[in-house]
């Protein structure tokens, strides 16, 4: 049986390497992807654990947009190959064709891909990549709490500091409110991670008393306790929602478009810093002090972007907003038109302080910085290097250090 | 002219959001990537600073051939369309057309990409995918040495422990020591980080005299001095390549297919952990510990995979190995026919200690443990749950718990 299974394996996938082990699966061909419809609808529902629906406009005639949906056709249909044993159906839905069965279903946005799970529905919001997929999908079937038990555990559980998690300590499995805590989970898998603890040891640790739950904002070194334990589903549910939007917050291939979407007041506090070069890596721990002094601030959360995360959008986002991403920078991007204005930072070696990064924030939350004030000069003298000087005739009678309506540093940027 | 650039940004990557600043490239249907003769070589060659070659084999007739050679050839179009300001030429030799030219350039493998820079050819041995692609290019153009000025980039480096890097302390970037430091660099970027100091209080936080070079192994908590300062070029890039295969290391997608191939008698010992999995960061950490252990021994190289940094090989290695990698395991691998045994992990709750995985290794090196030894029990019973007992038998008058041919997890695995 195992050889068969070996010979499957490597027939699918395909390699031109003389060793064995790394075979990266290629698309072999094979349709797994369906078109629903409400004939089949039923049927397909019931056949599997999971359901994966892109429910995609009209296929046009115009050729590149065809090209293009071809394109998301075979990412599905690498997705479904790889996942083939995982039991996760996968379908189209037209938007126009299933107008009926998509409103059903609560669909809305068109170009969305939604996971059904039981009676719940995950909308995909993420990079529509195979592998960002792939790993969306195994993060879905795990289970929705992580349990830690150990040591070693509550410091892996330390170091994530990247993201919002809660941690609940419980009496067992069988707690009613360890249940609700569950159910809570499922709400936000998987985009946020929920761990609980049922061990005395762990929860003395991490200063958690029976039934306590105890909710994480990203990059800050003490948790807040959320208040009235214990807790129903509903309650924890309300307290996520209302804290979700950390001071600031990694950009996640998984959910890039959601947080994207969720600016303020029409723009976003971008940071582009590369933790793994030592630049990148001081800049974020400036950030970071930054964050922890003004947690407090509902109008202050920066998208910190490493790039990465995203090679192909490095060369875009410097020809969009006319940088160098091989430094670290800090901007202000207007998400209507993608205009912007960013920080000047003259030397790498001379990254701002965090005073200096805060009056900058507070003059982009004032509104002294903006994206507008620079697009009249932009026109003409965008080549120029001394439109700073210009620049600065316009503004009131602060100091100069920190409102830079356009940085030089783009001049090198090629066109 | 800025007005100008952002429309062809946007014109060129498309989207369906409202939002901007996110423009995920699709592919434009322009023609990048060109082919190669003798003719057009010289000419393409002078145009841009770096080339990159897709050596392949001649396109056969077979359909899937060509399906998949297609899809080569739009993640190549792709990263050329990404990095299309950075002037960087992408081109394809044929390898039965231009056999001439190829034997020129030394190519041997086909289905290779080979990067041109300067007189220097990289081979890239990652995977091939456009993301891996257009991240390891731009590392390619970045500067082969980096530079450490403060205490926060000390900190920065130092969290660099999963890969090798080296570090030198010189007076300045006109010292003919930094200068051989930095051809030295040249030979292993991107693959191998170099980084040097100029700085005193740098250097004497990490103990370095002035020349001095350390070479830091993966996960090792000192490094090692290369001995004799100062050094030539040549003697640093000799070291380095003496000393490249390291006790413990991580399988990374831009050189996974190099590092396959470095394979010890034919096996691998591979051990799959998930950083950001509790169970996985302390079966990391007891790795780490056993690395520490056995550095001195030669014989020794674990090879740590990450299976979040490899989505869709997840499945297909649950498949082949029949192991399920929602939690952590270590298993000989044979590199010819991905034949593999795995120690017996019964709960994640209670993995191995440092000492347990010593003696199971110990006894995979002095090959008590291999991958054939269960071979023939494997076609019947390979379902039943009772061939452990049956495989003691042939086994030596050791314990038990160290050494199980076959894992029962797997049990559980659908097919």
């Amino acid at each position: 049986k195992r050889t068969h299974l070996l010979v499957v394996g490597v027939y699918l996938l395909s390699s031109c390497r003389a060793e064995e082990g790394l075979n990266f699966p290629t698309y072999d061909g094979k349709d797994r992807v369906v078109s629903l419809s409400e004939k089949n609808f039923k049927q397909i529902l019931k056949k599997y654990d999971l359901l994966c629906l892109y429910y995609h406009e009209p296929v046009s005639s115009d050729k590149v947009a065809q090209k293009q949906f071809q394109l998301k056709e075979i990412v599905l249909e690498l997705v479904a190959q790889v996942l083939e044993h995982k039991d996760i159906g996968f379908v189209m839905v037209d938007a126009k064709k299933e107008a009926k069965l998509a409103k059903k279903l609560g669909f809305s946005e068109e170009g969305s891909l939604y996971i059904l799970k039981g009676d719940r529905t995950i909308e995909f919001d993420g990079e529509f990549a195979a592998d960002v997929l792939v790993e969306f999908l195994l993060d879905v079937i795990e289970d929705p709490v992580e349990i830690i038990n150990t040591k070693l555990e509550v410091q892996a559980f330390e170091r994530l500091e990247d993201q919002i998690k809660l941690l609940g300590f419980f009496k067992s499995e069988d707690s009613e409110y360890y249940k609700a805590f569950e159910e809570a989970a499922e709400h936000f898998q998987p985009y946020i991670k929920f761990f609980a603890t049922f061990d005395k040891g762990v929860a003395k640790k991490l200063s958690l008393k029976m039934n306590e739950v105890d909710f994480y904002e990203p990059f800050m070194d003490e948790p807040v306790t959320i208040p009235n334990k214990p807790h129903t589903e509903d309650e924890l549910v309300e307290f996520v929602k209302e804290h979700q939007r950390p001071t600031l917050r990694r950009l996640r291939p998984e959910d890039m478009f959601e947080t994207w979407e969720d600016d303020l007041n029409g723009i976003h506090i971008v940071a582009f810093a590369e933790r793994s070069d030592p630049d990148g890596y001081e800049f974020l721990e400036i950030l970071k002090q930054v964050a922890r002094d003004n947690t407090d601030n509902p109008d202050l959360s920066i998208v910190w972007i490493d790039p990465d995360d995203f090679p192909l959008l490095v060369a875009y986002w410097e020809k969009t907003f006319k940088i160098d991403l091989f430094k670290p920078q800090i901007g202000v991007v207007n998400v209507t038109d993608a205009d912007s204005v960013w920080m000047e930072i003259p030397d790498d070696d001379d990254l701002p302080t965090a005073e200096e990064l805060e009056d900058w924030i507070e003059d982009v939350l004032s509104g002294k910085i903006n994206t507008e004030d620079d697009d009249n000069e932009d026109e003409d003298d965008d080549d120029g290097n001394n439109n700073d000087e210009e620049d600065e005739e316009d503004d009131d009678d602060d100091s100069d250090e920190d409102e830079n309506d356009d940085s030089d540093d783009d001049d090198d940027d090629d066109e």
